[in-house]
């Protein structure tokens, strides 16, 4: 059993921390908010979604946020389809996150498309981002190309199996085309250790070694630790979260928060396991956010 | 991987549970914490230990309580010595847990000689059991031998090291000597998952399948559920636990609790793994049990 020494958190609280909150930040406390979590050591934030304003109006300002952002490192945004990418990519973000899901239904809501029209679209970004290229012609440089598949490890709806088999054959799709690092979401929060285990161990040999895997954890039953425990020893050492354990799919009913920054950096360091996080850093931001966060609800 | 579809849950609450406890139940309280812990659904309960008086007075009533148990399954009693072991076979217990310790400072404080001693009393111990008898020659039967290591990933003592090769070796003398069943204690809560996987592999692999492994661990930094997966992930399907997360050793300064049963049921039934126990039962059980030790450190 190979432990790691380290592990990297990707931070998704500016995303999916306030996608779907209760308040809202100004682009200037979603600035400070990143920069806030760069400070405190996080390597990689996902900053903002370019997606519809019309399904999630928190995410309007996306590219007011990551072009205040250009110089800090890394940026990530997520995008859901072409139009997301080309104005990700005019903003100089350093990294994309392509989302599909395994769920059809979830898929659908989510994306409002099917699957195989997704990865048409994810085919068509990878091809403009080896060119270099945007849309419209304009040389603006390439980005890291990320795939995630959101309920990886289960359905929002009942009447859906997610068979792992699919996820890894959605994985494989994601890596063929272009994916050069490849996010596993429980976006239902429904993961356990076996699942997560085995999910990962099969998406891991389908993909290959090249392939860093990224775990985004929502954590419905507390077993949270379980998961992360059981994904280290799969061999995965990135990991999604959100400070104050915010978050959640605006499109999946009753939706529990993402896995807490603080307590899993908190875990890893009592395992032995570097961060490269100031935990006090944390804590600090945590605070100020979730205090922000309550004065927008005051004032509306 | 192969995950369990159940395991085994042993209920430490009336030993570990109340050795070191604020407030003291009555010898009629512990029996009747002892039957309802059955009611609920518990398989084996180590009632009390058979040791002295002198060093841990709140089990002074070990025969009480045993002899009044005699028509439970399964009762377990620990027992540090020879001594301990003829009283308690005396009372028609189910098992014993003769406990050695990995670290030889905390051995000497809590079994009051070197651990090469120790194992010569398991042996004497292990020769009457298989012929059957007592030292007083009477045939009070065969009872179950479990063997237990303290300290068996960490040492209370800053300046000594647990070497998981040296817990490898006590185990293996232990299960050569008779022992059935083989308990590696967390007695200190410092195991990590990782410490706790590699040392559990290793035991074994020295001792081989035919050894169940218990796993019993105190939660000094809430890694609880990450040293849970990693012993499930390592084949160990037996737990030891308390209610409330009571207990400790002590003599372990500053020594955590239990590992709190109703948590370690929640988590594997939320994780699908069957332990016949029911959560509703537990919780009854705990409100009543801490209600007790309240009311009596209240009347002291």
């Amino acid at each position: 059993m190979k432990w790691p020494q380290s592990v990297r958190i990707v931070d998704v609280t500016p995303r999916d921390g306030l996608q779907d909150a209760d308040g809202a930040l100004t682009s200037e406390q979603k600035i400070r908010l990143c920069k806030a979590l760069y400070d405190a050591g996080v390597r990689s934030v996902e900053i903002t979604a370019f997606v519809s304003p019309k399904w999630v109006p928190l995410m309007k300002d996306a590219e007011t946020v990551a072009t205040a952002l250009r110089d800090c490192h890394e940026t990530i945004a997520l995008v859901p389809n072409e139009k997301g990418f080309d104005r990700a990519l005019a903003t100089g973000v350093d990294a994309v996150t392509f989302v599909v899901s395994a769920s059809p239904m979830h898929q659908q809501e989510n994306l409002r498309m099917p699957l195989a029209d997704s990865l048409q679209q994810f085919r068509r970004i990878a091809e403009r981002n080896d060119t270099g290229g945007s849309a419209a012609g304009a040389d603006v440089g390439r980005v890291r190309l990320r795939g995630a598949i959101s309920c990886a490890f289960g359905s929002p709806f009942s009447d859906e199996t997610i068979v792992p088999a699919h996820v890894a054959d959605i994985a494989e799709q994601l890596v063929e085309t272009g994916a050069v690092e490849l996010g596993l979401a429980d976006t239902v929060g429904v993961g356990t250790p076996q699942v997560v285990y085995e999910t990962l161990c099969r998406v891991k040999a389908r993909v290959g070694e090249g392939v860093p895997i990224v775990l985004h954890l929502h954590d419905r039953y507390e077993l949270g630790l379980g998961n992360i425990t059981a994904a280290l020893m799969a061999g995965v050492t990135t990991f999604e979260t959100a400070l104050g354990g915010l978050g959640g799919c605006p499109f999946v009913p009753d939706a529990p928060g993402n896995l807490d920054t603080e307590k899993v950096v908190c875990w890893m360091h009592r395992m032995g396991i570097e961060t490269g996080i100031d935990e006090e850093g944390l804590a600090q931001t945590r605070t100020w956010l979730l205090d922000a966060l309550r004065a927008s609800v005051a004032r509306a």
